[in-house]
């Protein structure tokens, strides 16, 4: 196929073709303009594996479709903290894309988990948008490197499911700019996805598909956006007022709708002509980004080879998302020459549970069953299994009665438990944090008969485990591990890997201990993000919280030590060039090879506006073997100091110590360096409106104040500690109102002319 | 004098004069015209004790005035959860504004206490909002029942001291109505105070004293106020803006500011006459409801009968407002005929702190010394001082070893600690929640020596006592108790009178756990009240956090009895007429004679919509001699189960069980009972955008629904209860715009059509 010329094609498209770009072709497709040689281009839901629907499916997207690698869902890939697994798994799908001929792979969700609650949570990265940003970066450059598009989403403050359609999420700009945008930011500035995909949802008040704030003056005027921004199905309700918001490209089309009220406005000229065409534009630019790959499209065949190595990817990947939160007595790793009998109890030991429900469902190339993989794992024991309990909840004695006593008999305990599907998915939240009763109850069964159990969890949001996990000896959480989970878990039980993951979500001791649990999901088709600033562990950590495991927190099987870091500073805040180099020499100080995540927290203790205790604003992977010394490198710049100003409207250092913090969770920073930046003064000059403490701040404002009361015989006052302490945060002109100590209108005119001076 | 004729007099007025009116004379009168024979009335600060300016003293509203009775503020009387006592005060505090000619008094303040920080909290009834309106109910009833107005402030949402003229709250209305406005509402609807007076602070974006929807549409289209709002001390940023809000008046005036604005806005038409017209006749109105109190001024003078009276008044007050925290093995009440040695340690036993500074200082007639009292009221002890510490908070190492020794010493040690006049004030907020070190170390060292430690505190705000409460046998908190507290704690000591105050506030165990912690005071020039609805125990209980002691509780030297509550329920919800009556018998089942206060909270555990675990609804003061029975009476009616309905924008009461939980504390119910209430449903009518679920829910909707799909082919979407939860927060419109289940635009309007049939 020659290649499109866009600025040829454009001016000879009627306002019909224009429209039908702008609105795609069907369910998957964007729309052909055959009699120009514009072809349609194919999308695909995919985060963690492709979800190609060969045809238009159940016409809600969510049905069958052609077998792909279903490679961790991104709660647990982002456990890894990994870039480098983030951008293997991105070239695979790449991989499988171009096979299955779609141009657009639809994802990464970068949305913040504000809450363990949110449904679709095992779609998206963190709580943290630093580690959000930068592990999903990593999959988009590699994935869009293979030649496919991806589709950064929900844009933005999409995180909740209950009534994610309309309801409006109301969060201040700071918030918005320092929590909720960053991770889009991250990659739309570092890797020009080819497309945004807008969120269902209203922000504070408009539907994020209409939001000319976000989809063009932030996205497009800020971060430099130069792709598609497309809706999410079904996420239009005003085609007209969403073009003009800078929705290109509405998926699926809603025909006799869109196109009729894009026609009607086109002809009544509320819809100025330049409108259109940018949005017209913008879609055959993707036409044009995607036609190699349109061109290539058979040229390689999905093979055996290739299924096999995507499913070794995925394993690795499996045994990269675990996080190993207890591991009393070094109970794992199993010696994987053990006789004896090894229990492996629990459903999901043989219906594993590895990927959500929703749009994100892939139909797996193969899927591994844990408890064979572990049988192929300790070839020497005895592997025997019970299910305990009903995936479908139901009580049920014999089950139970039936692993306890195998676990009675047992040498050790495996004890599979989890989430079942039902009980977490797109479009619906969960009310509570609790694995289900029955599964529960094995768990008290099991440990009353055995003290040497082990945990593995398979879930996509936070369970709670702070009831039971002392009466265990150890709690390996899973997350959902993809197709080869099971796989990735004989792996690390058996120490073949030593797990490496650190937790990117903090994991409570309650569900009211959360910082949004007051304010979610809201109601009334509103939900207030009350909590501001402090989602995760900057809420965790603002109030002093207690939790189970702290973000960023994951044991090892070997032992790590971190030498005090050094820490180079170039450039300055006020040349806007800021720039910090930190090294970490680490040691493998243990007798396996494993890998150490090395993080750095920016805490600004002289901040005179609120801020978080400490943010991540580094981390680097090490992996390392028995005795090796490797280097973590944290690269900070001047937004890692800034924080929003909601008095400057922009991003802002303020003058004073920095502390870098650094250490292997948020809640284990044994090495912190102080930094003392100078930067420029963010104090409003001083006017008639600023308070008597300003002025008493402002050296020039001081002096030429006390001078002033000296003259009208008011000098006193500034003496008087309580008087000024009382009237501090009076206003001059209110005190001028006043009359006090002399001071009046007049005065203050004369006064602040002085200052001007 | 001739009643003034406002009618008449009105049309009289020059444009110069009108305007004159609007603004006021001077610091403490609104303006005479003289030649119209219209007097000027004089107002005065007195939430607790009248604060007589003869002249225009330091012009910042603060310096000292007219002897006058000091009651205990606002955090004290609140403690007494006793309407007669309020009621008493407010009638003294008319006597004494009427012999000093002041014609309205510049409180009550019923702000909530978001936070236990806010320096003025002692000036503040309550955490609760239906408390603080009672209470300040009663006082304003009482006052202006003696011919004197009052000026209920500050509206609204002042709930701080730092950046207090500039901040501003922003507050979602749900909660403006639940928490911010009630007390307001109240104190109007019930009583019609002469005056309201706006805040100084911003409420979502706009001035208070320019907030056309709290003084206009709020205040008096829903509200019926038919008063005159004053503006705060300074609050008017711009003269006619304010007026057009429905500022009447501005206090003190800004001549050659506000006049100057005015008349040009007048003679350039930009502001209507009638505006003027109706600020200038409310304050005619407010003169001609003072005549009767000017024309009588000087009938009555201060006697030195009617200071001895007041006082013994204020002494009975100082001795409600207490609160008994801790009291292990009965160690209070000391026996008053007790010989040996009773130390009383800490400087506020002879430099009592009684009430807090500001605006609201009162010259006291008198000062009881806790020490004097204490002597006088145990005549056979030996009743020694030793100071402990120095009131400026410097540490004198002399100073407590002389106390400790002391201690060593007594048979009983009462130690006199609270906070500093320095640590807490109008103007600024405090940091922290923690008693002085020097104070804290004082304790420990008694605490070391001695196991009979009684603790009496004195401070206008909550200190935490979480971390020494333990080490000593009984903590009494007494508040901030006027000039009488010293009487009112010898009172209490010695058994003379039994404690009966409960907690107005939550003493939390860290300062860290409070609701408004992370959100609190803000900066920026902007505070989110991001805890919305869940003010102090409101969010205590609903993320279930333990308290040092919870609102509403308070010990006593008798115990009591309460019989299982009566509940009779007349009228209806749809009649709008809902009447609830709940009696509680309470019998005094210990030895002395004593008050308990019988608390009422409303759950509702059916809401659809977020609401608290519990609220206050009712409470009723029950003072019984030994043996004696009573009866406590709890009125509630429909507002009292109502929720403000943001979808509504009204207040709404959902159908379903309501549990009215009755006891002695927020945290001590042991009565339940259960009450269904019918109502009329609140869910919107069907339609286009009602989500999948909404349809569902709906008879009619789900049965036409289930037939189109059936006609469509599509029925068994329906049937597929995972594929329901997935797609049953989409609206109808969406899942058109997919085609589900056969469903598209066109057969959707043909259902809503059936459904409208």
């Amino acid at each position: 196929m020659t290649q499109l010329d866009v600025d040829d094609v454009l001016p000879q498209l009627t306002l019909e073709e224009k429209v039908s770009l702008v609105m795609g072709g069907d369910f998957w497709h964007t729309a052909a303009v055959e009699r120009l040689g514009v072809p349609r281009v194919m999308v695909a839901d995919g985060p963690h594996g492709l979800r190609m629907q060969p045809d238009e499916g159940d016409h809600a997207g969510i049905g069958g479709s052609l077998p792909a690698t279903c490679f961790p869902p991104a709660a647990g890939l982002a456990s890894s903290w990994d870039r480098g697994l983030l951008a293997e798994v991105g070239a695979a799908l790449a991989h499988e894309a171009r096979e299955q001929g779609v141009s657009v792979v639809l994802g990464p969700g970068v949305n913040i988990k504000r809450s363990p609650l949110c449904g679709r949570n095992f779609e998206y990265l963190s709580e943290d948008p630093h580690l959000a940003g930068e592990l999903a970066l990593a999959l988009v450059q590699e994935l869009q490197a293979g030649g496919v598009g991806t589709s950064v989403k929900h844009f933005a403050a999409n995180n909740q499911e209950d009534d994610r359609l309309r309801v409006s999420a109301e969060v201040d700009e700071r918030t918005l700019r320092e929590i909720y945008l960053p991770a889009f930011e991250r990659v739309v500035t570092g890797a020009q996805p080819w497309t945004v995909m807008c969120a269902y949802n209203k922000v504070n008040g408009t539907y994020a598909s209409e939001h000319h704030w976000l989809l063009t003056e932030v996205l497009r005027g800020e971060w430099g956006f130069e792709g598609v921004v497309v809706s999410d199905w079904g996420a239009v309700h005003d085609r007209v007022a969403a073009l003009a918001a800078g929705l290109d490209l509405e998926m699926p089309p809603q025909v006799g709708v869109s196109d009729t009220a894009l026609l009607d406005a086109a002809r009544s000229h509320r819809l100025p002509p330049e409108v259109l065409d940018l949005g017209a534009r913008r879609v055959l630019e993707l036409v044009r980004r995607a036609q190699p790959t349109l061109d290539a499209a058979g040229d390689t065949p999905a093979s055996a080879t290739r299924t096999e190595e995507h499913h070794a990817l995925a394993r690795r990947a499996a045994a990269a998302s675990a996080v190993l939160l207890r591991n009393e007595g070094g109970l794992l790793p199993l010696d994987p020459d053990a006789r004896g009998v090894v229990a492996v109890l629990g459903a999901f030991a043989t219906e594993p549970r590895y990927q959500g429900a929703g749009s994100s469902q892939v139909s797996p190339t193969r899927v591994d069953v844990p408890l064979e993989e572990l049988r192929a794992a300790l070839p020497g024991a005895q592997v025997e299994h019970a299910a305990g309990f009903a995936l479908d909840g139901e009580p049920d004695e014999a089950l139970l009665t039936e692993a306890r006593d195998l676990a009675a008999r047992a040498d050790t305990v495996v004890l599979c438990l989890g989430l079942p599907a039902a009980a977490e998915s797109e479009g619906f939240d969960r009310t509570h944090l609790e694995l289900p009763a029955d599964q529960l109850a094995l768990l008290d069964a099991v440990a009353r008969v055995h003290d040497r159990v082990v945990v593995v969890l398979a879930n996509g949001s936070v369970v709670r485990v702070s009831d039971w996990e002392h009466r265990v000896g150890a709690v390996l959480e899973c997350w959902l591990g993809g197709q080869a989970a099971g796989g990735g878990l004989a792996d690390l039980l058996t120490g073949r890997v030593t797990p490496a993951g650190k937790l990117a979500e903090t994991v409570p001791l309650r569900l009211q201990d959360t910082p949004s649990y007051l304010a979610f999901p809201g109601d009334s088709q509103v939900v207030r993000y009350g909590e501001g600033l402090f989602v995760g562990y900057r809420g965790f950590d603002a109030r002093e919280q207690e939790v189970s495991h702290p973000f960023g927190f994951g044991l090892s099987y070997t032992t790590f030590a971190l030498a005090e870091p050094r820490v180079e500073v170039t450039g300055s805040v006020a040349g806007g060039d800021l720039d910090v180099v930190v090294r970490v020499a680490v040691t493998n100080t243990g007798e396996r090879a494993g890998a150490e995540v090395v993080q750095l927290y920016v805490a600004a203790p002289d901040a005179t506006v609120t801020r978080p205790q400490r943010e991540l604003k580094g981390f680097d992977r090490v992996a390392l073997q028995p005795g090796e010394t490797g280097e973590a490198v944290l690269h900070l710049d001047q937004r890692s100091f800034s924080h929003w100003s909601e008095l400057h409207r922009r991003w802002a250092v303020e003058a004073g110590d920095f502390v870098l913090h650094v250490g292997t969770s948020s809640r284990d920073l044994p090495h912190a360096t102080t930094l003392h930046l100078d930067a420029p003064s963010l104090a409003a000059p001083l006017g008639p409106g600023s308070t008597l403490h300003e002025w008493l701040a402002d050296d020039r404002g001081r002096t030429l104040l006390a001078e002033l009361f000296e003259q009208q015989g008011g000098g006193g006052i500034l003496a008087d500690e309580h008087m000024v302490s009382v009237i501090g945060t009076m206003p001059l002109t209110t005190l001028a109102g006043f009359g006090t100590a002399g001071l009046d209108h007049a005065g203050l005119r004369g006064l602040v002319e002085r200052l001007d001076r």
